[in-house]
């Protein structure tokens, strides 16, 4: 097994979800990361047709997960009418997703595309 | 609504499309970032089977927009049987898509894959 | 054509498999990019049910591609019931793929999702 040593500063990482198809993936990808590490920051920043993920139940255990911060792109929100008061309690409203994804790179986030 | 404040420096993203399904995301990834903020540096980078997006008349108003820039993987193009002179003209032809994106990221820029 | 130009320190770069439809994208995309620079360190992490491209004897010449290090995440293993025996001799092990990427990047390397 390969085992690369940590860097010394805190690490931190933006998962992208923009297909509805992918909030599965992301979960298993985010749980088997904090697995290895609970220091680790992660955000999961969810927009396009993604963001109707928010409103599934079955995503609620991820939604909830500790440790994890949950983005939603508010012009996503709007393409599928969806207001905050529909969210879970834990996501926060951005008003671009991808915005949110740069200015999250710009301030050191690695990005995973699930 | 959560709002994250912007760094210093100006931010600068790639956009990467090499599948052709996904031309119509990433143009309304871009429209909505840049409806945000007008400085960050938007270069979009095709290569793959989206190459022949550039010949979609439907994809001209996003390869025409202001303040982002096109680049066209030569490799692409060559599988494709896609000529420079077949492009629109705001597109710049690049040797080779990956590469491009590498040397981009090494030089600060962020990664969206829509 | 444009060519930027290349900065001074070595360029490294993670190609990012989950998708098993995505193996053949990615070995072109490694290839187009080592044509243009051969001094790009890249590393090829697999994770999801993309793994199981490491049992498929049409992607060992890929595999085996001079210069390319094959990482396979030990999660995505165990859901598919692969031993590290069953994989190609250069192919090694990383206990989780999504973790390996977030110290990758944070150690430097670009990435790309093909």
């Amino acid at each position: 097994m390969l085992e690369i040593k940590k860097v010394g500063v805190k690490m931190k990482v933006i998962f992208h979800i923009d297909d509805l198809d992918r909030w599965q993936m992301a979960h298993g990808n985010v749980k088997n990361l904090l697995e290895q590490d609970t220091t680790v920051e992660v955000i999961v920043v969810v927009n396009g047709p993604a963001i109707t993920g928010y409103l599934d139940k079955n995503n609620l255990s991820f939604i909830q997960m500790n440790g994890v911060k949950f983005h939603a792109c508010n012009n996503a929100m709007n393409s599928h009418q969806i207001t905050a008061t529909m969210l879970p309690k834990e996501v926060e409203v951005v008003p671009a997703g991808v915005y949110d994804i740069v200015k999250l790179q710009s301030a050191g986030f690695s990005y995973i595309k699930p």
